[in-house]
C-alpha cells in the first residue's frame, strides 16, 4: 500500500548492523517493555506519510519515565544503534521510518500531567500526553492549550515537529508555546532548558533549538507549555465565496487590519464535497472560510462586524453560525476530517501532502497558480489551509503503486515549493522536513545554513544515533 | 570610575597575542574605516555595566555593509583574533569588554532600512538601525515596532541580547519578533536563517539560536522583524499604591485575568523621588504602576474598567491619565530615565543592575523579600520592573572604588537570583549573561545544559574568536 521513497533519498537508506549482544542487553533492561514482535515493529516504523516502511526498527522500547529513555539511549550510544522517538505516529514526512535501522522508543506511556500552574498559565507534562487528554484534564481550571494540528498528537511529537494548526493565527505555534523542556541528550544525559518564567535572556535558546529538531538532537521527555484562559465568548461561522480568490482576499484584508481572529481556515469546493460525503454534512460546496472568534462579548462583536464587512465586499455569502459548543465541535471535526474524507474518496490512495507558507500578501499568488496547476494535472486533490498564517496544504491523492502518479504529484509539489520560495515563503509551515522535504530545505535555506545545522548535529550527536537521516543527510 | 571584574571572572581575562601582521592587513583592507585611536578603542571597549574596560580592543572596524563584516571576520579567523560586534554600547552585562583582546566591529553605519513590507507587517533592516529611527521611518505606514528596552539600542544589539522592555507583556520580546536573519559566521561566511513567512518547520530554528547568543556564534547583519498596526486607541495612566505589595497584587490579578495590557511598569516610591528630581516631574512618591492600553475604543475601555476595579480593590489611588501623545511621551521618558535619574542621585556611582524574572504568581514572593534585604543593606538603589512579565530590576548604586560596597551589592544580587531560581524563574529576563551572570547561568541551567551550549559554541566557532569569554567560559 505504501509508495517507494523518492530515488534521491535512497542513498540515505543504509541499514546499520545491530550488534548481536545489543538486543539481549536491551531485553534484559526492559523485559516486557521491549518488544520485537513484527506487528509492533511495523506499527512503529511508519507514519501518515506515503512512504514505504521497509524494514521496521529492530525493537520497540515502551518507556515509562525519563530514566527509561535515558537508559535506552545510553545503551544505543554504547552500541552505536540509531534511536527514533515515537508518540502516536501522526507525523507526515517520514519522520518515523528507520532508514538506518535501530530501535523505536515509544513514549506514549509517559502520559502524566506533572503540574498545572493555573495562576501562571503554565502546565508541565510528560512527552506522551496527547493534546485532547491535556485539554480534558485541565478544563476545570478555566484554561486551555490552543495548539491544534488536527490529529490527536502527543505534546512531544508536536514539539518535535514545531506543529501549529488551526489556532496558530492567534495563539502562535509550538515555537511560541513551549517554555521549558527536559531533554535526554544523545549521550543519555538529562538536561533542562528554559524555565517557567515568561521570558529569559539566559544563554542560548536551547528550548527553541530542540523544538522542531525532529528527534535528531535529543528526546524531549518533559514539556512546559503556556496555557490561555478559555475565552469568555466563542463564536464560529462559515462563509462561502464564489471563488478561492475572493475567500483569500477576505483573509488577507482581515490579517492586515490586525483582526485577532482565532481560526480562519480555507477549504475548497471540491474538498467540501468530500467532507460532506464523509461527515454527513450539507455544507455549500464552494470555497469556504471556517472562522472562530475569541474574546469578550464586545471584542468578538467588533471582530465579527469587521470580518462580515470584508466578506461582503468580496462577494461572500451570509455567515452561517455555529454558536453552541456542539455545533462548533461538529464544524471543526468536519474540518479536521478533510484528510480522511479525501483518502476515503479514492479507495487505496495515499496523500502526498504539501505544507508551504508564504507572507500573507503573497497568499493569492502562491495559491491560485498552484490550483491551476493541480487542476491541469488530472490528479485528484484536497485543499485546506490555515490561511490566516499564509499556510495551506494540497493533498495529492495518488495510487502508491502507480509510479507515474507519484512522479506527477512530486512534480506539483516541487513547482509549488519553488513558487513559494520565490515569494519569500517556506517549504514547511508545520509538518517538518523529515525525509521528504530535504531537497526543498536545501533550496530554501541554502547550503551554508544547512551546513550550519549539520555542524550542530555533528557536535551534539557525534555517533549519529538520534533519528539519523532526517532533516538533512549526515 | 569603573569597578574591577569580580574575582571569579579573572581567569577569563586572557589577552591573546595579536599577530604583528594583522593590524597592517586590517588597515590595508579598511583604510580610514579602521581606527586604532585610543579614544575610539576605549569607547568600544565598555558598555553600561559597572565593569572595567582595561585594556580596550586593539582596533575598531567601522563596517558599512555585510561584505565588510565578512571580510573582517575572515581576517580575524585567519589570524585567530577575537572579534566583538558593537552597536551603540548600551548593553549592561559587560558584553563589549575585550577580555581576550581582539577587535571591535562597529555596525552603527549599517543603518539602512532595506525593505518595508507593510502588507505583511514585516521590515528588514541592517543591524545598526536604532529602534527610534526605525519607528520614525515607518510611521507613515501606520505600523510600529513595539520592542522598547529603554535605551535607543540597535536592532542588532537588541537581537543579540534578546531584549524586551516595557511593551513585551503584550507584544513579546525579540525572541518572538525576529523572523529572519542574515548572519556572518565565525568563518566569515554569510548565511540566511528563517523567512518572512509567519511560521516555519523547516529545520533547526537557527534564528532563535542566534537571537540572544550575544555575538558568540556569529554577527547578525540583516534582521527581519514583525511590525504591528499602530493601535486605534492608546491610553496611558499612572496609579499609585500604599505599598509595593498592593501594586504587585494588582498586576498579578490583571495578568491572570488575561487583560491584554500593553505596558505595566512598577516603579517604587524612592525611585519616583529620583525621577521627579531628574525629570522635573511631580509624581506622587509612592509605589506606582505606569500603564498603557492599546486596542479599539471599546477594547481599551473594557481593559481600563477591569484594571481600575482591580486597582481599587488593592487600595490604588484614582488613575492619573496621560491622554495626549505628548503626555504619554513625557510619562514614558520619565520611566526610561529612571536609570539615569538614579545614577545622578549619587555622584560618581555606578549601578549593579539585576534582571530576574519569575512566573507571575511568584512576583510578590520574589520582590518583597528582596526589597527588605536591599533596605537592610544600606546600599541605595532604584527599583523598576516590567512586572506584567514577572521581570524587575534593582539597580544597586555603588561607589566603584569601594570594594566593600561592590561586594555588598553582589551579595544582594546573589541572594535575589537564588531566591528567583527557587521560585522557578530566571537570572536574566532581558539583559543577557555577558560577563557578569555566568555563575548564575550555571546555577540556573545546570552544568549539563551549559555543556550543551558549550558544545554548540565549540562546533560553530572552533577558534573561539566570536566575542570569547561571554555567557560561559570556553
Amino acid at each position: 500500500m505504501n509508495a517507494p521513497l523518492p530515488t534521491h533519498l535512497l542513498p540515505q537508506i543504509r541499514q546499520r548492523e545491530i550488534p548481536a549482544a545489543f538486543l539481549d542487553v536491551l531485553k534484559a533492561r526492559f523485559g516486557a517493555n521491549c518488544s520485537t514482535a513484527q506487528v509492533i515493529r511495523e506499527q512503529h516504523g511508519r507514519d501518515e506519510s506515503a512512504f514505504t516502511t521497509v524494514p521496521p526498527p529492530a525493537a520497540v522500547v515502551f518507556a515509562e519515565n525519563t530514566q527509561d529513555v535515558s537508559d535506552a539511549v545510553k545503551l544505543c550510544a554504547e552500541h552505536k544503534v540509531p534511536v527514533i522517538p515515537f508518540g502516536v505516529g501522526s507525523s507526515l514526512e517520514g519522520h518515523l521510518l528507520a532508514v538506518e535501522g535501530g530501535i523505536s522508543i515509544d513514549v506514549s506511556r509517559m502520559n502524566k500531567i506533572l503540574s498545572v500552574n493555573a495562576e501562571d498559565l503554565t502546565v508541565t507534562v510528560q512527552a506522551g500526553v496527547c493534546r485532547i487528554a491535556l485539554n480534558n484534564e485541565i478544563k476545570s481550571t478555566g484554561l486551555f492549550f490552543p495548539i491544534d494540528p488536527g490529529a490527536d498528537a502527543t505534546i512531544g511529537g508536536m514539539s518535535a515537529t514545531r506543529a501549529s494548526g488551526t489556532n496558530a493565527v492567534r495563539y502562535g505555534t509550538m515555537r511560541e508555546n513551549v517554555l521549558a523542556l527536559e531533554v535526554v541528550t544523545a549521550q543519555g544525559d538529562v538536561i533542562r532548558t528554559g524555565s517557567r518564567a515568561k521570558k529569559s535572556s539566559a544563554g542560548y535558546d536551547l528550548t527553541r533549538l530542540m523544538v522542531g529538531s525532529e528527534g535528531t538532537l535529543g528526546i524531549m521527555t518533559e514539556i512546559t507549555l503556556r496555557l490561555y484562559p478559555i475565552p469568555e465568548t466563542i463564536q464560529a461561522a462559515l462563509c462561502s465565496f464564489p471563488s478561492i480568490r475572493d475567500a483569500v482576499a477576505t483573509v488577507i484584508q482581515m490579517i492586515q487590519l490586525g483582526v485577532p481572529i482565532a481560526r480562519v481556515e480555507l477549504i475548497d469546493g471540491n474538498t467540501v464535497r468530500m467532507v460532506n460525503a464523509h461527515s454527513k454534512t450539507t455544507l455549500s460546496e464552494q470555497p469556504t472560510l471556517m472562522m472562530e472568534f475569541h474574546g469578550s462579548p464586545n471584542g468578538v462583536a467588533e471582530q465579527i462586524e469587521t470580518v462580515q464587512e470584508l466578506a461582503k465586499e468580496n462577494s461572500g455569502q451570509a455567515f452561517e453560525w455555529a454558536s453552541t459548543p456542539e455545533a462548533r465541535s461538529k464544524l471543526w471535526t468536519a474540518r479536521h476530517n478533510a484528510y480522511f474524507a479525501a483518502i476515503q474518496s479514492k479507495p487505496g490512495c495515499r496523500a502526498i501532502s504539501t505544507d508551504t507558507c508564504v507572507p500573507i500578501s503573497r497568499l493569492a499568488d502562491a495559491l491560485l497558480d498552484s490550483v491551476d496547476e493541480a487542476d491541469a494535472s488530472g490528479i485528484p486533490y484536497f485543499l485546506v489551509g490555515h490561511v490566516g498564517d499564509g499556510n495551506f496544504h494540497f493533498g495529492y491523492l495518488i495510487d502508491p503503486n502507480n509510479p507515474a502518479e507519484f512522479a506527477k504529484a512530486e512534480q506539483l509539489n516541487h513547482s509549488l515549493v519553488h513558487r513559494t520560495l520565490a515569494l519569500g515563503g517556506t517549504c514547511s509551515g508545520e509538518h517538518g522536513i523529515g525525509l521528504h522535504k530535504q531537497e526543498f530545505l536545501k533550496s530554501e535555506a541554502g547550503d551554508g545554513a544547512v551546513a550550519f545545522m549539520r555542524t550542530i548535529k555533528h557536535a551534539l550527536d557525534p555517533l549519529n544515533i538520534m533519528n539519523p537521516g532526517k532533516i538533512f543527510s549526515w
